[in-house]
């Protein structure tokens, strides 16, 4: 089966919108998908940044907002909510998505990012954790302890080292099984085609 | 009519793809499209930006041009050549593009895009853009001279000025008539909807 990586950051945005969209696309493309937390803010910090670029480039960031209200108003999503502070601090979030099982990874991940972008949920917090946990029938405690292991806390490290070294910039993002980058959840289609074989007639 | 402004720069890579979909998408809209060429740079350094992003960030500059190959290829397009130096300086197309008659406008832009993209020609070259006003049976002593008075000078640094002052922070751009802002050639079916007045039941 083709494999596609897809790598996301809970702090972002578009991220959200890729969790919605890539299980069910991937399934009617026939592509099997890898969940991939990582922290976009060491890589934004290798960049000089000293926040999302969404802040620190206003204009840009009053057109993000709108886009992803737009967005989420013509895929029929509930209103979207501006977590605050922007960007939330998904640290606890991402350890906690690399401390389940492959298989739980993404119900957890789309309910973190609907408690974050519909329901204004801090997602720093413990207890939001621990809710949205016991919600899919996890042992939140066990899991809380799991992800504030050292084994997790060097698994996530190493997964943001392994996205910068792929050449990831930015979230969402996805690489197909020989690397190829695909950013930005406007480019899930072509990374799936890409993922199945399609080339396009690129030169090789 | 419904209208939408798609707000280009020359040396913007997205906008040729824009360039090249923009009438055709809205013919089949049916919406009336005014092209307004503008001049990046400044606003750019107004972010304080001292080239363009994909330069000052590898990364992202790595991915572009893959992102723009692909894009290509998929749309059947020749292969993408990248100008050198990039980004191309844009100010004299811009200003040919000014001097032009509204309903000349399209034709000689994408004339520039694709000497540029394609053909590699260096569109700050004088004798590059006599040779595509000729070819497009225009007096191209005529208009490059128009293209060097102080109106179509000051026209030019309006547009940017009209950019900058709707929230345009880059390129391609699309704004409706009430002023809804798109940014990027990925958002182009979404503006053509919105000039046909679809809101997706977006909150008033």
């Amino acid at each position: 089966m083709p494999t596609l990586t897809f790598w996301y950051d809970f702090a972002s945005t578009y991220s959200f919108l890729a969790a919605e969209a890539v299980d069910d696309a991937a399934a009617v493309a026939g592509v099997e998908v890898t969940w991939r937390p990582f922290l976009l803010g060491p890589i934004f910090a290798g960049q000089g940044y000293t926040t999302s670029p969404f802040n620190l480039y206003p204009a840009k960031g009053r057109h993000m907002w709108r886009d992803l209200a737009r967005l989420a108003a013509r895929l029929g999503y509930p209103a979207i909510v501006r977590p605050d502070p922007f960007p939330a601090n998904g640290l606890l979030a991402a350890r906690v998505a690399t401390a389940l099982a492959d298989t739980d990874r993404p119900a957890f991940s789309r309910a973190v990012f609907r408690a974050e972008f519909v329901g204004g949920a801090d997602i720093a917090d413990r207890s939001v954790m621990a809710r949205l946990l016991t919600a899919l029938c996890h042992d939140a405690e066990a899991v809380l302890a799991r992800a504030a292991s050292d084994e997790v806390k060097a698994s996530l490290r190493a997964a943001t080292a392994a996205a910068e070294q792929r050449g990831i910039f930015g979230a969402p993002s996805f690489t197909a099984a020989d690397g190829e980058l695909f950013w930005g959840s406007d480019r899930l289609a072509d990374a799936l085609a890409f993922a199945q074989g399609q080339r396009w007639g690129l030169p090789a």
